[in-house]
């Protein structure tokens, strides 16, 4: 059970995750993603392909949008498929996903900090999520704060940043 | 299957991700370790206790520093544990904890670059030895480049300074 | 003519310079100074005291708070000042503080880039500033970009983001 | 008395501020200089140019080198001069500077940790250095800490890791 030949494929649509910072007009805005970077710091060698979807905060993303993400998690050849997305919409995004019923492990993350900003939580939740991308079975989860949870037993809790899980039985 | 409730014990035993730079005497030397620190810069929100057994470069790792890394392995409650370890001597460690066959699941993982350097793959690595731990059947495996390697299908390539697997297979 | 042993006072008001990132909403804010965490990066020992007057983005400063900035300039027992200040109306506080005739050396620095973003010029604009406080004669200027601008020389140009000299002979 | 008119040279010599992390060997050692990147980092706008005479540790420093400094601080157009050089025997070659009486304002700095370190003293003492290099009169001086000191009145205390003034008078 090496796991080192698994392809994964990773769409990137924005977030904090790749937020930078816009020095003449303070702001922060988005640009180019960090995935790449991030793998090559993380000294990463999972064979993955990474495609850029769009590049937008969570908040704006439309039921296109989301249809455009299921669209190409349904078509790209990979069976493994790591998502980083923006936190404040992900479960919602991860709803529609598991109800297109793909057959495949897909794995969305995020990060509550901008990597560009020096010190992320973006690069542990990018390792995270590649691992259980290659290790969970078929559906669709969540990757934050060191644990994966199924698409329907999860929250953002929004005063604290954190999501927690919703099941019962944790 | 929520993971968030799973406790994980996490062994630090030294190795490069713990070295600090000595600016007095331009060496790099060990002090305490950053794993509390990283993960709360990951925002780990994972049940864990960190337990330091040594603070040693795994080259000067001798067999009673193994066994006592083996016997903390099997008196801890935990049945998923995470050790930090120096990665030249990390596979050696991996096949003494395999062949005490404690029925657990045991991630080792380590860091090529300082964390104290800034620009580090321990934070990927613990996201990702944290996330495997989780989900793995038992055994013994070791997590680096974005990878879970079985204890006896795996090598460091000194060269480049990558593990990478032994199986036929890949 | 050793320097150590002269005092400086910072006077902190606030700027890009002392901005945080809020995880929670996404937003920039303020919340204490880094100036002193800056100094001690930058292993400084010259004989500095800090003072926090304000901690406001440099757009919303008003007359009073300007007066506030005189008045401490004037009444503090240092001859050497830093004062560090955002960039959209730093040349304006220094021209109100050369007005008023201090007879003191007093420099303005700032930063295009948060501190807490991990590359910022704040670092390297500190250095500069607290050098040149140290040795150039009573008047008021704007240390940025590695230059002293006397305050009547001096604009930032908005599409650039530098600061540039208004001196025809340069 | 506009400053960024000011041509600028820089010498690289070595030092702990460019020193890398080996990650294959877990070792420090010099590649390329630093110093344009730092430039950058500080948005500097000084008109420099950046000349890399040696790539070493200051004390493997001979007294060839040393002369090798000296020829080209004499021979360069510029009349202002910053020098980035190991701490241990930076004061040494300033004397060797100094004695060669140039007519020129030189100005040695350093660091006591690595740029690449990401947190390091390297870029406030390259923005104070710069900064003393444009103001001072014609001398030979030690920037380090903050403060700049004449190449006589100086000594790296090497408990503390900080420069110290020798003067009666401090």
């Amino acid at each position: 059970m090496a796991m080192a030949y698994m392809a994964i494929r990773i769409f990137v649509t924005g977030g904090t995750f790749d937020k930078e910072y816009d020095e003449l007009h303070g702001r922060l805005f988005f640009k180019d993603t960090h995935v790449g970077e991030m793998l090559r710091l993380g000294r990463s060698r999972v064979d993955v392909s990474v495609r850029t979807l769009m590049m937008i905060d969570s908040l704006d993303m439309t039921d296109a949008d989301r249809e455009l993400i299921v669209s190409n998690c349904r078509q790209c050849g990979e069976a493994r498929i790591v998502i980083t997305h923006g936190t404040d919409t992900m479960v919602q995004t991860a709803g529609v996903l598991a109800r297109a019923d793909l057959g495949k492990t897909i794995v969305l993350t995020g990060a509550m900090i901008p990597y560009a900003f020096g010190s992320s939580d973006g690069l542990f939740n990018l390792g995270s999520a590649l691992s259980f991308a290659q290790v969970l079975p078929p559906g669709v989860y969540v990757a934050m704060n060191g644990s994966a949870f199924p698409w329907d037993q999860v929250r953002k809790n929004t005063k604290t940043g954190y999501f927690e899980s919703t099941s019962a039985s944790t």
